[in-house]
């Protein structure tokens, strides 16, 4: 931590700050510049890191050096963390995420009925995808939208799994759902409007399952980072995180997806990352050579949205692929995943 | 609503779509221009509003010509939405929320102990503000950060609230705590990163408390609508809301405060709002000059955090005013309050 | 300027840093953590802020810790600059931006012809408008939409500000023009879209009128004084910076009108400061209550667009006041301005 | 174009808009909402964009509907614009921008010699680069920071190219350089703050070379399509775009590298759009991930910032390649081009 003074800080102040960090057991080193003082604490910053350093009289910066993440950095732990989903029942393979295959995650935006379900859960898997994605309970910005099917929809879930015998994921939205769906999703998903619901991320340090945790829309990647040690500290260690694209002035896409923050994920953690080009870009036409880009740039999977029938879908029609587009997409995917090194698919 | 079409569409598109507007119970009028064809859905916009018509084939962009809500709107209530908050006890007075009065919530960030509250509120309370702010439950980036007293901090602000007499506002991060914190404290918070946990909102449209919900770091003023019908259309009329700053390139400030928020929601909805200026800037100097110019620009109240020894403080010591420093800002603001024909303080 | 290491940089890589530090001829001071190491450059960072110390082997991150702007910083003039405009001609009264008065400039987003700008200049002079503003040379994002009068634009400006004994403000686009415009213009205008217009900057640093220089629609406090410091570093110290809102995501505005931005300015540097609220919303009834909220935090003077008849107008209708309007926003604006201790008007 | 009315528009108001409409020689279609009136304007909309129609008494809202662009859109020409870079000198080959070769154009930030530019051009011209980059005017945000070499840069930038038989790249920055360095330069790039330099533009307009323009950081697809247009419509229809990064709340990254936009671009228009993942970036070490994702994604070329000594560059050394790592990073790129049906380099 280096604390920058004001020009015209005075000696009493210099005093009472290195005294203070003292106390919390720690050294200072009081650097005197030609134009201003500088002081740096030498040790453990996490120690000092919730202190308002910035409300001491004199100060008028503090600049932070180390990271704040733990856990979920990569000095924490050299090797790539690996989440191995069990298979669903005897004779089902086991799903890795963060080894070599990058694996796809596909299915309806939301549960509309067993059969839907059943029928797209069919096609991706035929596809090439590895686990089956759907809301059962939909964080929707209007009260007046289709809210999910609840219970019923996780219901539907449980059997499409075990029918099918594909691993499924769906989102949480509520403390008091996370044992519900805990016990039926083989990862339990927390929305990008969750990001930051520090209950939910404590809650769900205490589960068994994996979890997959969103990028917020206005969220830095160090955000990303801290709500992923939320849930490690907690007790639970199996994050995957996603990024899903950000707000910023862009009106064309309805997010802007930052796949730099795939590459930075990589370099700063040893978490696995993958990549939403459906909430991303908002349009299905997009998905295609978003995701192409995504497998490239490194992402160890893709969620991407797929529907019978968008036009009758009941949330996020526009966005979502039709199955043979799909099956076009993952075609071109294997091509790259090929060329960099990794593999997609059976 | 409004619905343009594909340079190249083709007939049987544009007879499919108008059949599933009157299949919907809506008339539609198309109109054959030059370049483009329009459909126009004649009818409740907020039919169709969840309808994927972005998705039909033929289908370049969607327009919306309704606003997306109702309750919160400036046309399903003319008479402006004043929130009475009632004595706390006998003797003392109500506080009303979006009359003429600028009311001053004002405390220290959290709940560090029952004393420090008690001096804060006190003096506070002394220089004019009419309800003390202080969290129990802290939305916290790091889990290594302090989290909040809790429970104990709900009994503290109880105490301090009986004591001297003022009301009480804290915030809910969970759906489990809404019953505990809507029977202890006169206003409900619901903070930024809140704005859009759904369950939480909908949980709060059952309480008899009034809520006060901050704008998220990166939603519209439209959102932040969408979430208050959430709370309004489950049974709580009483909703506030607050500017508390929004997330953009600008590292200088914490946040950028959106005082142009004020001035839209003023002329788009009935219901009052307040505006965060300690959040919104995260420097104590920016206070003040930020206050004047929320004062100046409509707010219907303010909401500052005060501590006694901000380099203490457990947690946003920066961006605390010392006592005396409240005293001086409040003494500006009694001036522009009435150079815009509203009032302050006693 | 502080240099954080890898946590794995070698000694010969830290030596190799030290090394190039002296032979700039400045100090280093190596810091060696328990986690870290740290060098920290002691001398003047002016010095070294050019050099890629990021791009050294073994560095993580380099932090400055000084400001890069000079002139334009509150250090390098403590008392508060005034730029005087002389009278335009004998009889008329000099004007002073950055003094006690809130200085008002005000007329149409465009020169569109003799006549209308003599009637509205007349009008905002008896109004209490100091400065009369109209574009000649236009920034339009379309090639399509009006450009401007262009030099006969100047032309009925410079008659204008004759026949009325009123300065004039003039926006100037071209490195090519500066020369024109500064001869007949009393205060020469940078728009946004040419904040970091460096070629221009410098050739406006050799003029003798002052330059009013506007804040890019994507750029931080920080880089808006550094463009100041072009202009000043290039001999002229004249120049007044203006907010006039920055992108963000949200959509009802046209801009968000950072009013902070003001409040740090007045904190971090000594040019006075103007606020235009009618670029920074984009609509008319949002240009009073911002008016108001700038004024009351600090601007030291307003731009305000007005119209006779903003239906008509070829550029900016939108967002520009009919007269009567700016009347009434004009006797508002001077009731706040007494009670922030300055003055409005005449 | 759509006028949507308020809910309380008047009859006369509404005729008043009508009549305006058939004036322009337009024709209106009123259409009577049970809750709103809507006007659809029928015909060619670049009659009336320039209107202020939203000054109009009674209007609420005003929705584009046809594209404000025309030679730069896709319907405007339905082949993809192949922009053709002739020889150097007899014996060299010609570059085609826009083709299936995914064209690489790397070198240096900016010139800072003659040996430096040999040195490095004949390296990435040996690894299969096909343009030499360099810039001789440089826009930095700090007077006090190297300025480039000017006219001197230039001309080591002529001889280079006539030596190596290599096209050359560089930047303009002032409309009294145009003429200079059209002339000796391939391609004229005009750079992200300049995007919206209009008078840049119109110049650019009537050269014979083609314009490389960068988007602005907070500019929209739309606007680089508004500002391509400003050149073509001048006279010259060779423009080449390239997305650079643009400026959101991260800051881990210098910018944001948008890669969704050249998803857009290549469906909106028949431009090539080519990706600079140096700037976009800030990071060497993200230069390679985010330079693979642009080839996936449909980049037609990616610029690419090479220097033999970062650490001593004169200006970007933290986001330029070792000679070394360009040539794995070819060699990488080369695999994903073949994956996606394309080529790069010899």
């Amino acid at each position: 931590m280096i604390i920058v003074l004001k020009p015209d800080a005075k000696k009493e102040q210099i005093d009472h700050i290195v005294e203070s960090i003292h106390e919390w057991g720690l050294e200072a080193d009081v650097s005197h510049g030609s134009e201003q003082t500088i002081i740096g604490i030498i040790g453990d910053e996490s120690l000092v890191r919730a202190k308002p350093l910035a409300a001491f009289p004199g100060v008028d910066n503090v600049m932070r050096v180390q990271k704040p993440y733990k856990r979920a950095s990569i000095e924490f732990r050299t090797e790539r963390t690996q989440i191995v989903i069990p298979p669903v029942r005897p004779g089902c393979r086991e799903v890795v995420i963060g080894g070599n295959e990058v694996v796809v995650i596909a299915g309806p935006c939301s549960v509309e009925g067993r059969e839907m379900l059943r029928n797209i859960g069919r096609h991706i898997q035929n596809s090439g995808a590895k686990i089956l994605r759907a809301g059962a309970f939909k964080p929707r910005s209007s009260p007046y939208a289709f809210q999910g099917l609840g219970v019923k929809g996780i219901r539907y879930l449980a059997d499409v799994r075990m029918e099918l015998g594909i691993p499924i994921i769906t989102e949480v939205m509520d403390t008091r759902d996370v044992e519900l769906i805990a016990k039926f999703s083989d990862i339990v998903q927390v929305g990008a409007r969750n990001m930051q619901n520090f209950s939910l991320l404590k809650v769900l340090g205490s589960i068994d399952k994996p979890v997959l945790l969103k990028r917020g829309l206005s969220n830095t990647i160090e955000e990303l980072m801290m709500s992923a040690e939320y849930i490690m500290s907690s007790g639970n260690e199996r994050v995957i995180l996603c990024e899903r694209g950000i707000r910023t002035f862009e009106t064309y896409t309805r997010n802007t997806l930052d796949l730099s923050a795939v590459a930075v994920i990589k370099k700063e953690s040893h978490l696995p990352v993958l990549l939403d080009p459906s909430h991303g870009t908002g349009h299905w036409d997009l998905v295609g050579p978003m995701s192409l880009a995504g497998v490239a740039v490194g992402a160890d999977g893709l969620m991407i949205e797929v529907h019978h029938k968008p036009e009758e879908a009941l949330s996020d029609g526009p966005q979502s692929l039709l199955p043979k587009t799909f099956d076009n997409v993952m075609h071109e995917l294997k091509k790259v995943a090929v060329a960099v090194g990794r593999s997609i698919g059976n």
